[in-house]
């Protein structure tokens, strides 16, 4: 764990806007922006200010203990690292910084499809762990089923498949930004792996979208068939899709709206995740995404349900303020602010974190 | 359909921005300004940031489908262009050019009683339409009858009657603004046509306003009687009066307030929607206007039982910035952005627009 | 009635920055200013922005009457001037001037105890009328008596006794501002009349205020009992307090938070209407003041019950930028305002103007 | 009492801004800042917005009492001075000018553990009183039980036990400010006193705190048996939690989240109250703070069932603007605020201060 000063940012606070003057203009706008007019992206942030924090005092907290198991695995922190593409983009550590950083400090790593360092890269970076592989459906399915033996072989412990992106939002910073990668490079994963695609075409009065769009539930069955790892579906908002994917196979539910770079208007994670939480919390693990920036972000969500949480933009602004040492010093921050917290609200560990430890608060 | 890039503007996000730049101080006051302090105005937009969406996934979205029909009229998108006056104020392609990239587009376009170009014109401009006239009650009826006729033999599809406007709205923007137009050029639609009057005259302790402005539910019946165009009615904001109308023989209710030109204090119409639609979208087409901006917005207003929505000053910004191209862009730019939050959102095509995409958003 | 264009403003959007530049400093701090963080005087207004108009369309408008009577007098509008103090600080033309206005277009005014001008000249300014006094409860009862007797003999039509100021509020803004009034100089209507004492005194462990904070309910029958004119109570905000009136002998009830500027956390005046017009209305006549701007406050107070409603600050500016003549075109303004949103809500009359037209808003 | 004009500012409004010109920054960001992103903070204060005053007119208010009795004593007001530390660190007058200051105008105050003059001079100071002091949970109980028996021999009247700080709260404003008390001065209370730890430190995969974080309900009862002085618990934010400690002899509850300093996210001290106002106010004295700032909060806090106030950074502004004089006349003007306040609510003692005082504002 990295001393407090290293990597650049004394606090939290200081986060953002630091990363802000570390990054290319182009990047910082793919780091930013949203779908539309970014509407769930604030709304993933403001959900949280809706719930309110009852401590319990007198509590012996003198030890308290962050460590949680997912799906199976020892985790130092109930909030792990979200898959983010493009991670050699923002800075040279790229990936293979990022699985370090997590791997020192206990926390579990999610690594994208759409990686600048390779599957096989990333798992000789850190050896050993805690990691998960984020699949993008491609259009041939052999390809996404070569990815999967891939991360299996390279003992990554579970597949993240992302399911709300069968094609690409519509990201107006972004665009405006310019933000491209260099398509003479491949993906880290390989080179016949496909991002999703941008543009739909009209033909025919209809918009023909990209093959994996034709995607149906049926492909949760078809990837249980070709790993032994369990399959985390990404993306689901309603109690509805979360109980045909345990139906289907499903070991985790990750409620996600992509960090509001999907479909503008979607209902923040926070708010969609208490029924997903109460309906199949006792049979599956429910994890969240979107929003997490703090502390008491991480109490609210583990108190309405999440067994863990993602944590996206944050890690993004860490690893450009400091490459691996800067997530590193992150990973350290928010796991003492948790520490604290969790004294402070009279939870000595991750199942004390309970539905009583949240309010709604008053409206304003 | 347009490329991006042309027109002017790369995202949606821009249009406003870029429109503000391109027309004189009085015509961007008339543009934007609204009735007294623009309650309503605001409110318009603001009211669907009081809905969010719950998108399926693993639909197969490979193929989405925009179409739909407006009055038994084939159109390519559930969206269509409001009635505005004066459009030659704001670019010489004026109604012409708004017809042929609506035409272009395959979209619906209405055109205002108080066009620049005649309504011949604009027939003869984009023969193919589809579109629809729009009328302003005249004082003399057989003025108001001609006008229908005009478009019926122009092959105009529907007769779209505004009333919400016996009198003109108190729009200080445009006082202050100091828009006035030529009163020495007469309206397109011909010599002998009047806008609603402005300035309530007090006699003997009443107010006096134009004679227009005893129109009763009876016009409806009477305009029934010199058109076999299906009649739709604008700026109906209550169950009841869409009762009337139903009852009085419209075939369309089109939920407006003007843009919130009109009775300032008036409810937003997505407010207005719901009751509206449950009561009668079974029985006939219900449409809404006012706020509408980018692909959510159509979502959440079809979910809520709109049928269609009209499309009011973005068509006057896109046509400000590009003129007929710049409106066949806006076009282009919402209809693959519509496609892609269909296929985000697991609705390949308009009739799965369903209330359970819509959930009313928590407070904050 | 002025014309437009006349007294300096062309429209209502423009008044109070245009009046803020025509008084002193400390004038404008005791014209705006309120009570301690001046919540009150923000809920005032924020308060009409929770209702909406629902209007109604097709109804014959094609004449708008806004008469009505109050306590038996013809007036030409449903708005009054509510009382103010020191109209002669803002404009030399001071309350005579506000009586000539007033008087020509018909509207009733109130006038305060602590005016510029006496009783007598603003009677002789606008014979006329129609015309309320207001009073100051004065720590001897005979100086009360004694104006309230001026006022009778002067054909003022009612006294309006101001209870929500048994002390002067905490004003902030005000004391900064370094407001004062000449206090060699009595205030118009005579030499022994006092205003609401500023500083309770600390004596013994009790704060000792003024000896008329020792009023009580007998007061109202007391004047009751020495004046044939009817009695209007202003400054009451609860139905308890109300029905303790109309069991006194008070024709009317004025809901008023002094403009929040008396207990500054007190209730939004629109927020306390309802259930006191609820519970009285049918009785008495109820009014209200305090945020009053537009034709569509009016519209939301009259439907929520109040029989008319108080003008306060928007006077005081007209009468900044105008004098008389400033006042005559605000009240042209606001009058032409009110018979076009009457004719666009579908009410012809002020008897029209019912609960049906006004609903709650969604929140936001 | 001091008089207005004195300790350099004239109203409550331009307090804080005043402080901020007196202090150097890092003294200011010690002052001012929260915990995390200071959500709580915030809260505190726009909790108070979300109820309104329904005053009472016609009640004889020529005298009006703000006496009360806190846990038997006599008080000038029904407002405290909550304990804040390091004082001496704001103005050179500290504790001892405080005292003072307080005990001229007979209101209680509390002092800090964590205090630049010792419990003796404070003492010293002013004579009479009344005073409490604040006992933060020291390593070793013999620490504590000393500073009690310190605090009885000085004539404090009782114990106020901090609860919400068994380890200190992430504060980023602070820690950016670069805060820091010269260590190598002991605080006032004695060399042996320790305040709560910063960084929790991790060993074996659990965070160990310091060890009075180990402290549990017994120490109430372990306090209770080395002291005749009444006990009120700081830092209680629900019933359960006030229930048991009432059980545990507590004779005050001080519902507080240390000015929003420990635990970001924790629920608003007003939201907090009147539960358990309610069911344990007929046993136990019940006090609020956080947020007060103006008489308005205080007649709110009261009606909901707080007896007693606490007021934190306006005494810290005041004392940086005019040392004791600047905390004298803070007490002046809020006491006179006060009386004026309840006068105008009708109020004339703190026992009239009623539920019925209060509503819950309507909704934006």
């Amino acid at each position: 764990v990295s001393e407090p000063g290293e990597g650049g940012f004394p606090t939290l606070s200081d986060l953002e806007a630091l990363a802000s003057r570390r990054v290319l203009d182009h990047i910082w706008a793919y780091i930013e922006g949203g779908a539309g007019d970014e509407r769930t992206m604030r709304e993933n942030l403001r959900a949280f200010e809706r719930w309110v924090l009852l401590p319990r005092v007198l509590e012996d907290v003198s030890a308290v203990d962050l460590r949680t198991t997912l799906l199976g695995a020892q985790c130092a922190t109930p909030f792990f690292i979200a898959p983010m593409a493009y991670l050699g983009e923002i800075h040279p550590d790229g990936e293979s910084g990022v699985a370090r950083a997590a791997s020192g400090a206990g926390t579990l790593a999610a690594f994208s499809t759409l990686s600048t360092h390779s599957i096989e890269q990333i798992a000789a970076a850190a050896p050993d762990g805690p990691r998960w592989f984020q699949l993008y459906l491609q259009p041939e399915f052999r390809v996404s089923a070569s990815l999967v033996e891939r991360a299996e072989r390279s003992r990554f412990s579970a597949i993240v498949v992302t399911l709300d992106a069968p094609v690409l939002g519509v990201r107006d910073r972004q665009t405006k930004g310019g933000f491209a990668i260099d398509s003479s490079r491949p993906v880290g994963s390989g080179e016949d792996v496909l991002p999703p695609s941008r543009v739909p075409v009209l033909q025919g009065g209809t918009y023909r979208l990209r093959s994996d769009a034709a995607s149906n539930w049926n492909v949760v069955r078809d990837l249980a068939s070709v790993t032994r790892l369990p399959i985390v579906l990404k993306g689901v908002l309603t109690v509805e899709d979360a109980r045909r994917g345990v139906a289907a196979g499903a070991k985790g539910i990750l409620v996600s709206n992509h960090g509001g770079r999907q479909l503008d208007g979607a209902i923040a994670t926070l708010e969609a995740l208490p029924p997903i939480a109460a309906a199949l919390g006792s049979e599956i693990e429910v994890y969240l995404d979107g929003g997490i920036r703090r502390a008491d972000d991480v109490l609210i969500a583990l108190a309405l349900g999440a067994k863990a949480v993602g944590i996206g933009r944050p890690i993004l602004w860490a690893l450009a303020v400091g490459g691996a040492t800067g997530v590193g010093h992150y990973l350290s921050l928010l796991s003492t602010e948790l520490a604290t917290a969790m004294a402070l609200a009279g939870r000595r560990s991750v199942s004390e974190i309970d539905r009583a430890l949240v309010e709604r608060r008053s409206v304003h």
